[in-house]
């Protein structure tokens, strides 16, 4: 039976402005936190706080890789691992409450070490059988690992393939494959779900100088993140990217009684918004509507100009679609908009 | 990134027979407990236990309907309701371990009243713009209810429309919206929910002379039920089905150190499988996939002659197209099998 | 780009009666041909008419089945198999033109033969890896053939394992996977293909004592059939049915200037809308939808009223998920419903 | 039934290398063909050659926009337009036989005039109620037509917003929206439709410098274009691009003996793949398991190798979610690559 209700609350305040309340004359401090493979959290969901912070603070903590730092070197067995995606938190944002937006800015992300993973495990990948996609076909694709050398200062990834004699470098981009806080209705959320409180998106917008606006679900909003990526291609096809700890540096704000249905992120140039459920088809739908609702309620055009435009200018992209839900970011450049209300 | 050690775990006794251990001789007891909108429970998920069982026993509960009882004549407005789908339980089940199955044996469900409730909610349903699948058209259908008298001496339910004069009358087929466990991976599920735990399947095969095979996944299982329905279609496409308070009667067994993926039922005249996810391929894939593993196991057919023989006299049933996540029901008659191994 | 004008076109009569015109008084004949594969067609278009038929004449004719009956005992090569799906036809309606709606009366279906064969061919099913869902694993399931005795007086079929010693039996219900006339928009689509035309359904609704309506897209209709099927299971998963040569035979009927959008089916005791598309949540969509218009229009229910009681006695059947387009059949009893305007 | 046959022939040589064969010592010529309302097509299937090119010579010839031209200045009703996406063709490439690959070098496109025209029309979107995705809501977006002027020489189009007082300008970035020959297994499609013959891909990367690989399924190939577009978002989502009419030039080669199962582009830098079909997940999975056979099959490196690296620096675009069928490009830049065998 329906849901009336719940969806109702998720919805109602979709299109709202967001401009964040100018934070009050206080002191910001910024808080230190350290992740060990002791203190990470498998979850998004209410848990004790790590620490508290205020709207205005900054944050400066580490996050495991997605395997807890159990692979280390080429051999090292999965059986190693002991928590998939484990979380860094959760931090309790003083004032935060039901129906505000959580304004995270990205401010700074490192790479945390030397290397990056990436692996292949059966039943996971966007061109493989998978728990949700099974198929018939009884021979899997055998497990794997791949280790990537980072070169930090030339911002360089070296791929050695394993199978054939053959390497090569990509450009370093770190972004947060998890970010999120606790779910609305009560729910916890494994970490390898994103959803509407964010999560395992993959997305490489979550990088530093972005802006990330979640909906705050319950007092505190609950902070978390993990889930470092090196680089990533569109989709995060075979089930990884360049798997890597991370060094972050946030600052919160909050937005009071406003709240987004679905992450949003934004930056200088460009509004973001995000879609996050199967089939794709249905993720760039929200994705989509979420957009033009903006654009209708912070930069005066109409629903079907807004549309129209975007089918012109506008700019999707499939983060990952491995995950319990794929996500869809649809954005557009601010250049292309009028003036924002 | 990757989920490899949850999905493994989740898959890996998925074929596994099912016999349930003999139970041991010992009284079996039958337990009581009476929910109201003051005990009922919004989410699957780790909560106080209102009762505790051994396996064997039976209890004997009500549950509210989907509305928490708030919908009782025409006008009363939607606002009235606190709750959707609120759950009557937990039950910890004595004994039951992550990795064993709870068996659950449906002796009886009788409505508990003289009416069921029909909505229709703007945002829900299977042929409208939804949550998920949100769509630009901005006049959205209008909130609705239809009350349903139901006679329970000649096993009849009328409908009466709304906008013509016109009224029917059709069976009287009770089963449960709601049955399931606590979700594995520490994850806390609203009721709306259905996945590998059972949950808000919407299955008519829910129904008395039916036992429901659920993963246990967390000590003591905590099984939960609610959202009668008195009747429904296939795919509860508008939403709702004949929402109505029952009184249900179950007894439980344990099946210790196995495992289904998915929630299985079977009666004496059918094997059933469910696939629980979307889009409905994704859920009839699983379904279809999990149905040959059980005839495998089980039965000793190879998987190519099963999937053969399903593809001649298999059955295939949409339950619900509107959930956060939709069901299919597989089921073969055990008349054109093998004797069980 | 769009594609305005012509879905317009065939939306736009979507939901209009459909009472066949009365015949005039005049003399109906029945046309006898016989198929034999060096004259089957591979598609549904335009071809040289095999015969001409007026409305109210009746057809009786034979079809080759789905392999051109080219398997006729195990170790029979695939190769031997020279097209796939033939099809008898096409048959010229006198006086239909685009935009009227062809009535075909299924009078009578028998298999022609003795035996039925089933197939398993890799890349091919609704759960194993496909042309239209690939995946990367390497080991397809291998090329399989079951060859099912069928006794027509007892309307039994047997089914032999071929990797283990067991037999069972199954009901025979004969119907044809493959019925429909000219595509619109001067499409030709190959026989393997079920759209808004009919085509290759693998509907069991297309059986003795049901009446199908099709959409006419081009003068004369050019009605084709094939694929005969001894009996299926819901979704014909593995990718064939009990295949059979098949004896038919139809009345036909022209509805004038009136058209369904998709095919329907009708009896005595159900409506029957069709959906025919992929994903499946998009073929339940345009079947339930149908569905609804049918009966706002010839039953005088509200729209609201027709989705609320199709969500309490609605049926959906998924008849194949394995063809390149999925067909859902939405039903309801007559018996629920007012008297037909 | 199945389709054991049809699917095999299209997926046979999916992986093969595609180096052309280099070009006789010939006289290479330049057709030039001048394309009118009067002239152009509906379908790409078998027609009659409006002129035939042998391998290694260039074609220069213009296309109607996707209304045929219809939509001149607001207020132009869509009642005018006779035909969508009129076709350019079909021209005869002499030697091409079923299993070649054609080969279209894209030399150069240029807006033929000084304006483009976008629509929006009910039925037809990403994110409203459409023909394969119908929704109950009965309030349709209205019809709407803008006008973008288009400055060729600052390669500029400027958005007039309809509702509100609004211009902005973006690049104007030319290609095709319909390029494709005619289609396998006799069939005919409506020029709305993208497939395995390419078609209307409404893909960007059908720009001037990228080639095009299409199989050849009849003798000619039978070579067919339009649908011009000035500039367009990704997902095409209100339906439709800035439609231009185009003047276009390529050259034509041909690979004898070898054919892709889908359409291929390439350049100096990248490799690209598409996958055509619904839901955008199916689409994704043919465009990367597509890729990932060209990357094992002409770079030497093992699906598992080709798979990770596509996970680390692939690049995935959804070029419509509007069409019949969904497209979806996977890319990857040369420059990560082993040398091509």
């Amino acid at each position: 039976m329906p849901s009336r209700h719940l969806f109702a609350a998720l919805c109602s305040l979709a299109a709202c402005s967001l401009a964040a309340t100018p934070l009050r004359a206080q002191s910001h401090e910024t808080v230190h936190y350290h992740a060990t493979i002791d203190n990470v959290k498998p979850t998004f969901g209410p848990a004790e706080p790590v620490a508290h912070l205020k709207p205005g603070d900054t944050l400066e903590a580490n996050s495991l890789d997605c395997f807890g730092n159990a692979l280390q070197k080429p051999g090292d067995p999965f059986s190693n691992i002991k928590i998939d995606n484990p979380l860094t938190g959760p931090f309790y944002i003083e004032g935060a409450a039901p129906g505000d937006t959580l304004v995270i800015h990205i401010l700074d992300l490192e790479v945390d070490g030397k290397q990056g993973v990436g692996t292949f495990s059966p039943g996971f990948g966007a061109a493989n059988s998978t728990h949700y996609t099974p198929m018939l076909e009884k021979q899997p694709l055998p497990e794997r690992a791949w280790y990537y050398p980072i070169d930090a200062e030339k911002k360089l990834i070296t791929f050695h393939a394993l199978d054939s004699n053959f390497e090569t470098q990509f450009p370093l981009k770190p972004f947060l494959g998890c970010i999120g806080d606790a779910p609305a209705n009560g729910e916890v959320r494994s970490s390898l779900v994103p959803a509407e409180f964010g999560g395992n998106m993959d997305a490489p917008e979550v990088s530093p100088g972005n802006t990330l606006y979640l909906p705050v679900n319950i007092p505190g909003a609950l902070f978390y993140f993990g889930d470092g990526h090196a680089a990533m291609g569109d989709g995060e096809v075979a089930g990884s990217a360049v798997e890597v700890p991370m060094k972050a540096k946030f600052r919160f704000e909050l937005v009071k009684g406003k709240s987004t249905g679905w992450p949003r992120l934004e930056n200088d140039r460009e509004l973001m918004t995000t879609g996050i459920y199967r089939p794709v088809d249905d993720a760039v739908r929200i994705a989509v509507t979420e957009l033009i609702a903006w654009l209708h309620r912070d930069y005066q055009l109409s629903d079907l100009d807004a549309y129209e435009l975007f089918s012109k200018v506008g700019h999707l992209h499939l983060t990952e679609m491995v995950d319990p839900n794929y996500v869809v970011v649809a954005s557009i450049e601010k250049k292309y908009l009028p003036p924002r209300k």
